[in-house]
């Protein structure tokens, strides 16, 4: 692994810890505080904020994927080299497997805490709103289709430079005000495995969904993505990652 | 239908779609969520964030107007070209239908669920606050003049490079804070006959003012925009177009 | 008034009718809608995209004033003309009580509606959280002193370009963030006199407070930021205001 | 004190009085006003919008720190001049305790209004939810590690030009929506100060962590931020400030 290579991991690794700690934070601890929590519409906006916040920060290191599903589909368009995916997505489940546990860890250091879902994802009757899994599937394949379509149509070929880590972030809380009553919204496998581990069996049980949703949505995206940005299939995927955000 | 037709009509399909589905979901699935519901602000920032993060993706291929007031604005004044209205026109409607198809699927995934409005738009006893039609119209008409007003002004000759989605956005944010309670906000005829074709007969009824309004007061924008933009007459259609987000 | 002074006047109106229009209502049509009402979290949210929206859109015309604050305020530290002074005032307090007027006409569509404050400014008893004369004067004259230096700062030699409207716009939503409890937050005589006038005697009787606090504030700002953005000396006025967002 | 040094500190006491008055007075005066209280949501969005609108308005003279914690990760890193270091230190703390007092007289102006933590930032029984001591020191180590990463990392070389006050400001918002039940939030010694003094003994005694963990958080990020933007070593200092948004 050579340093650069290094490097990009790092970023992975931080950013993706940052999405999980901060996203997951904002449900466990702040979602339902008394009186005064941030609801539904706080978690969105934090779950966003992590992206928008990183992308600025290493974005130009990594290029930001923070996302086993979003590294996948930027592969399938010819954005992420294939000698860059494996180390993107161990990076990316490490650091919110160790995000979750810092979590935890504060978590519990409250008198009384039990975590109960631990801002997991899970469908049927893990659902936050009781929805069946075939909403769940199709929740999640269409809203990391369009993260996907967003991701690579603001770092396309045309687009405003140096813009897209703030429509990438904003349509991620977008996501999260549409869907976290469903599955609690994943739209990124990395994200639902870090606290699963921490939530018990019921929740492993289901991370399947999590990933194969995620990832179908994203290469379906992928796919699509070289026929509508069509121009940009001449750039080397280096540069157009150095202009992700 | 050539290929830059094509990908324009994939972009406005698309974009339009997600303002339909993303939009009305948060309202359908998210906003009285007991105790968590992310409530009228959180709608209001969900139709914002549809058209901020369309704009940066496809804003360049299309120019991102995803609402056939827009187009039919632009077009007023000289900023789309006229062989472009009737395509883009069927593609957000197209657009704004299946994503209310999605919709539905997704939100009877859940046990006893019941339409109930469906996110539609409405006036009188359809009015989330019980307005009246002159209310309502006078709503729409006006914010959709100042929505187009924005629209044109932030892509004008003058205006900060790169910018104009994110004031757009807003726009659209702002506009649903001061008006879900009259109309549950409009200004744009597609999002609201996707939703009505499944929330019933009495919200297709009253589907004539939510595109004669909207289309009223962008019209009126358009001619405005002449005078008050009125450096701008020497632009290109495209070049203008390319420019937006 | 030559055309280049009609169109910067144009723009004053719209912009301060936006800003009036959609702040207010906010305030009077969503704020306290039952379970789902946006409360002042979103009205500020309102008042600071009204601003940011309409920089972006009109900025480049008239500078983006839409308060006499504003304006009194740049003129203080030289960055608007003696001779736009009197036509802009006079454009912003015309546009914020015809918004009123259209605020009132919608309002009044609703059954049983009464004004009841109608969103206007107050102090003492009229206060939302009952606060003195003086902690509303304190309060008055030192957000409007920051949202100057902010205006002033930001459009500053120096300062990154093209970016001034988005610290400007949510400078506003900060400052009702903080102040609406107090005194439903002005910052800007033009939006109070505008709904004062359908609000009642008791509100015009106090809105002096209203035009001399927030000038005031802005008067201090633009002689400290004369010394503070020393550089900026050697801009001409319209320089610097095309400059602004 | 020559000049230049003098308009920094000046930059840095506005700024740093701007982030404790506007976000503290959000929180003593707006977040539990009955019915239309803007909660912690609004909270942690005040917090953040003080940094976003005053890194645009000052933060092309002094850097815009604003915080003791990011003047001492920016010195570990080689990004701020050693001789800056007190200076700044001195106005932030002034800053932040001026405008506790100033935020004092304005929530005193309402009757019978008691401090009652006056916003402060606690452990233990001062914690809001009850947080331990050790969940409270992680939780300030690893937020303020991760505001200093997303500090350096926008304004690093290879870095989007421009952006960096958004993607900061932000991550404030982020950090609070995270940790207000845990500790109120203070990465930041000099606010964590100012309202301390006003709040009483009790939280006075617990000020040393609110020094202790974010100082410790911000240097182990600045020798970090050293491997991981390597690129960056090359810079003087006072560019890459003036970088800063």
């Amino acid at each position: 692994m050579d340093h650069d290579l290094r490097r990009r991991a790092a970023a992975e690794f931080f950013g993706t810890f940052w999405l999980a700690f901060g996203g997951c934070g904002a449900a466990v601890l702040s979602a339902a505080f008394p009186e005064l929590g941030i609801g539904f519409l706080g978690v969105a906006l934090a779950f966003g904020l992590t992206v928008l916040s990183m992308a600025y920060a290493v974005g130009h290191i990594s290029g930001g994927h923070f996302n086993p599903a979003v590294t996948l589909g930027l592969w399938a368009c010819g954005r992420c080299a294939s000698r860059h995916v494996v180390p993107y997505l161990l990076a990316q489940v490490v650091g919110a497997v160790v995000a979750a546990g810092a979590l935890y860890l504060i978590a519990s250091g409250k008198a009384g805490w039990v975590p109960k879902g631990f801002a997991s994802n899970g469908y049927g009757t893990l659902s936050p709103g009781g929805y069946s899994l075939t909403a769940c599937l199709v929740t999640e394949v269409l809203t990391t289709f369009f993260f996907l379509m967003i991701i690579v149509g603001a770092t396309a070929k045309g687009a405003a430079t140096g813009f897209a880590g703030i429509p990438i972030g904003f349509a991620l809380v977008l996501i999260h005000l549409i869907s976290i009553p469903v599955t609690n919204t994943s739209v990124n496998p990395a994200r639902s495995t870090g606290v699963a581990l921490f939530a018990g069996d019921a929740y492993i049980a289901q991370l399947w969904l999590f990933w194969l949703a995620p990832i179908a949505g994203a290469l379906i995206a992928g796919a699509l993505a070289k026929w509508l940005y069509a121009d940009n299939k001449i750039y080397d995927t280096l540069v157009v990652e150095k202009r992700a955000a």
